[in-house]
């Protein structure tokens, strides 16, 4: 059997069975953005990795190594901030053609330490080793949560409002502007967001200690893909409105010169990092001040429904079905 | 400057400065065979990670995918066993290069589980990417001791007895004889030993629960270099006695046979996994007696002393230095 037959989350739900044998010191384990472990009476132990490639993940001459560190890093952190949780302690392992210069190793730690620090994590450890031919970033991340707090992605509920912290599309615009090596006005920032994203670990506590929302994930396959993993967890479905998908006037810009599908761009690419939750109504305008008095966006897009999919109700107010469905390393 | 000149152990030092942002959360960072950070009042959460990349670490075609699976979470068990304490979860990372066969991938997970089963550890979490040319494993483990247990490399002191919980060399001879494709009487058990380590996580807790060793090393660089570790950190030397090094029979008639350098093999190869420790001489004999009537074994080898370096005394009773070094991903 091929593996691209199977996809990246068939692959997953594969490997799923027979994998708790000791289930009672696990609240959730393989499915969400971390997984979910007793520790203390009242805490949570969150734990997630995530695996950098190159030549899938990152190319070399395209991103500069500090930022490399500060993304590997970074995406972790966005998966604690997913659950409502504090990131602790780092683990980093790191395999090393010997065509790297040491330089660039320095500078991807600086990078990844600079990151560390600015959201109090500790790199705690790690391992070291030699690789045949690409660099392999692989970064573990403990956290921490109060138990009553952790969202996940499984508790979205018909009629609760879909919302974003912040705009989506950048990222993919950003990566556009990288792999066709375009030249356009503003496309710095583009760039960085793509290569620097900020991981929502503010705006991931105040949702939490809000206790309002029902669900959250972090945008990283892309917001279709992810509203989708929402949905098919939850076990609903969901309406967002075109026009209400949050993006930036220099990502329309840049859509609009390259005649690019904007929506597509917004929904299907990601790397994204803002967070999508879920919220019932009455709740939903306390959060939203919430987020906005401490400097953080809220925007809502659309509504979870009880018919499964995902539909998108265009500016003319015609509807159609998008694929559920994002970035899938075997596809 | 080029990575090989300045090694895998000079690169952890290049890394260590400024990982701890929040000390107050971390016993022991970068340094051991796991890092040790405050969990509940009485608890320290163990944390390590373990990177495993095709074509440096394994050759499919020399290990079969079950083997590798288990010995994936096998060596990230033998860090915990080092430090005294219990495994509890694991997160693994793989990325897949596109020709591997979905059935590769079930039995190196079903190898995974079959380990994990038998030390009671949850696989809870990982993450599953592509890969454009080898196969990559992470796995991270996150484990538990009670504080006052914690045995670490550095607490070795002058006249403690250096001891062995297992013989050393099986592995060495086992990936020779896959390396050199020999043939010999019983190779399959010499091969065993170093595709199926079994980590000694019992021997582990007996000896951290007698509270009476100084200091703890799983044997992973090769006894050479691991004593090594022990004695540079610990600010101490050791004086090993050649004929005390616990082999097997099988191991000695491998090296005779092909005119190995037995004692070479046993103490500067590595992947043996047994647990090197130092204890006071008073204790020797009661940590003796409480591994072996647990049918666990205990092998003096040597004494700690105050001179650096370790030396090696031979059956003549001449004493020659050796390099206290193993492996080297870098060298």
């Amino acid at each position: 059997m091929k593996l691209k037959d199977l996809g990246e989350f068939g692959f997953i739900d594969r490997i799923r069975p027979e994998t708790l044998v000791r289930p009672e010191s696990v609240i959730l384990g393989i499915g969400d953005d971390c997984s979910v472990c007793r520790s203390s009476p009242d805490r949570v132990t969150l734990l997630t990795t995530d695996l950098l490639v190159g030549g899938v993940h990152f190319h070399l001459e395209k991103i500069p190594p500090d930022l490399l560190g500060r993304k590997s890093i970074a995406v972790n952190l966005s998966d604690i901030a997913a659950m409502g949780g504090f990131p602790k302690q780092a683990l980093v392992s790191i395999a090393i053609p010997d065509t790297t210069r040491v330089e660039t190793l320095d500078a991807i730690y600086e990078g990844m330490k600079s990151m560390a620090r600015e959201f109090d994590v500790n790199l705690v450890g790690g391992d070291t080793t030699a690789s045949p031919e690409h660099l392999v970033i692989n970064v573990a991340l403990v956290g921490e949560a109060r138990e009553e707090e952790v969202l996940y992605r499984s508790g979205a509920l018909k009629d609760d409002v879909v919302f974003l912290t912040g705009p989506v599309g950048d990222s993919a615009a950003g990566l556009d502007i990288l792999l066709e090596n375009r030249s356009f006005d503003g496309k710095d920032s583009l760039v960085q967001t793509h290569l620097n994203p900020r991981p929502h670990l503010k705006e991931g506590r105040i949702i939490a200690t809000q206790k309002a929302a029902h669900s959250m994930i972090d945008v990283s396959d892309g917001l279709a893909g992810d509203l989708g993993h929402v949905c098919a967890r939850s076990g609903v479905g969901a309406i967002v409105e075109e026009a209400r998908i949050p993006t930036t006037e220099l990502f329309r810009a840049y859509c609009e010169r390259f005649g690019l599908d904007a929506t597509r761009l917004a929904t299907h690419v990601g790397e994204d990092y803002v967070l999508l939750g879920t919220v019932p109504e009455n709740s939903a305008a306390t959060l939203e001040k919430a987020l906005e008095s401490a400097g953080c966006g809220f925007y809502r897009i659309g509504r979870i429904v009880e018919e499964p999919g995902i539909r998108l109700t265009a500016r003319d107010g015609s509807t159609r079905k998008i694929k559920p469905s994002g970035w899938n390393h075997f596809a």
